[in-house]
């Protein structure tokens, strides 16, 4: 089978390293690009990011084009380097790749590919979702162009991670993401309620840091400050394998065992349920029933634990 | 040990009289009287039929306080006549009692109370919190004369039932929600968390209409409509418990045995998230630890099925 066309819009961001190198360790993945726009870390500290990190895999035939750096409707603020370091990526210095950034926006290499693999592009979004909102503004036609298209965000009935409703990619702009939610695609929203039960433990990142190759014990490094903020939410050193499940559904590698398509609607409000995604789960008692106009397929569980799939794919590079 | 006071804060409803009939039930409470809102039907026409359930159950000795009709910013709009029939209570028509309201509105009513027995009365709330609110405006000392609170209302990590996020109580008077919420006393909130785990089934409704005595087969009938409402939720008709389960709560009959003291904040907004009880539930992966300013104990789990007490007491009317 010939690799499917995908393409990465991300923040890099900690567990965006770890969903571009798993797209990278896959044989049946065809990285065509990766689009990064603020949140975890500027756009353009994400791309500068990314190329390293892409670098380091001896991937630098793949194009990174930077995306938006303010939200719609709200200035970029400055990111979450108590979470994800100072420079995104866990504080951890790599060396530079000799690739420069696309000179087209990433709204604009996003609408350039999908127009490239009609119907064939697989879209992953794992950061704020503002350069899918600016793509959609430039080609109204993207629902029909992209083939798939998965989100990590938001939350349905768990607790947000970036306010007691709100999940952080959701809430840094809110605006874009109720335009991506209201446009006609089917979005396979992968919710803080799947990917909060998906965690790597302390043992896997000693794993990591003794294992051979430069991949796997960077990651770990960079796994630190991470690591250290989970402290406050799971009560031990781990962290929530958000960013590199959204690519492992993608894929077809993790399946959704319950994943209810249902109206999604953000709250885009300055009230206290701002960035909320509301998912409309009142058919829980019931099984789920269907629901006019419903297009959001919120993954809630998924069948396998996720970590082994990703330490396999982290370990796997020379 | 002396019966202690309770007085009960409703909208009268099919699960108001449950509620109802199981305060009249337990020897151990004194009912020193009820206050009406609307809500499931208007303050005035919950009022009559909660003189009318009181004269059925020979207690024409409590007295009744009309409160408030329109909500704070909001008009009341006709209730839900397909969830508990024409007149609130499963187009059942009871014979009329001979005894008339209160003079006195339903705020100055619970006022006049919490100030006759301070620090001792167990106010129950189980509508919309206009009267609450409008309580709190008369005596900003209600906080401190009030011995305990116990709203029926809201929901913290399941779905709403008046909108996918929002319970129907809070819904309809968001703005006195906020206030009564904002108010320094401590309160049980049982959720729709704990409600919804709570149901009588057909055949307890089929013991209800064979037993011996008024009251039973009475209930039976009001829970024709009720049940059939419950069709579209559970996909059989049933009954959730919402109203009696916080009486049983407040009665200490049943005993929360997962009910985290959270922050609590309502969407007052008028955005897709209206009404709804944030609560700060982030807690939930390191077992709730404690949160600065949180006095709102949030119910989810209660240690029984309450369902066969409050038959019990259905059936324990002459």
């Amino acid at each position: 089978m010939p690799a499917r066309p995908y393409l990465l819009d991300c923040d890099t961001g900690v567990d965006d390293a770890l969903a571009l190198f798993h797209l990278l360790s896959d044989d049946e993945v065809n990285l065509v690009g990766v689009s990064t726009v603020s949140g975890n870390t500027s756009a353009a500290q994400a791309a500068d990011n990314t190329l390293r990190l892409l670098a380091a895999a001896g991937r630098t035939d793949v194009p990174v084009a930077i995306g938006a750096h303010h939200f719609r409707m709200a200035e970029y603020d400055g990111g979450v380097p108590h979470i994800h370091g100072d420079n995104g990526i866990g504080g951890v210095e790599l060396p530079a790749s000799h690739v420069d950034p696309l000179a087209e926006s990433g709204p604009e290499f996003i609408v350039r590919m999908a127009r490239h693999y009609p119907g064939e592009l697989r879209l992953i979004a794992i950061g704020p979702l503002t350069n899918l909102a600016l793509a959609l503004e430039l080609e109204p036609r993207l629902p029909e162009l992209v083939g798939d298209l998965t989100i990590m965000g938001g939350a349905a009935l768990v607790p947000g991670n970036a306010s007691p409703v709100a999940e952080a990619n959701i809430i840094n702009d809110p605006h874009a993401a109720q335009i991506v939610f209201d446009a006609p695609w089917t979005i396979t929203m992968v919710a803080l309620d799947a990917t909060m039960e998906q965690l790597i433990e302390s043992d896997d990142r000693e794993r990591l840091r003794s294992a051979p190759g430069a991949i796997a014990p960077m990651v770990a490094e960079m796994l630190g400050v991470y690591y250290d903020f989970y402290v406050s939410v799971f009560g031990r050193p781990c962290s929530a394998l958000h960013d590199p499940l959204a690519v492992a559904i993608s894929t077809g590698e993790v399946v959704p065992t319950l994943a209810p398509l249902v109206r999604v609607t953000v709250d885009a409000t300055d009230g206290p349920g701002r960035g909320q995604t509301i998912c409309d789960m009142r058919g829980v008692y019931n099984g789920y029933p269907p629901q006019s106009g419903a297009h959001v397929r919120v993954v809630l569980k998924v069948d396998r634990p996720y970590a082994p799939l990703l330490m396999d794919r982290l370990l796997s590079f020379a």
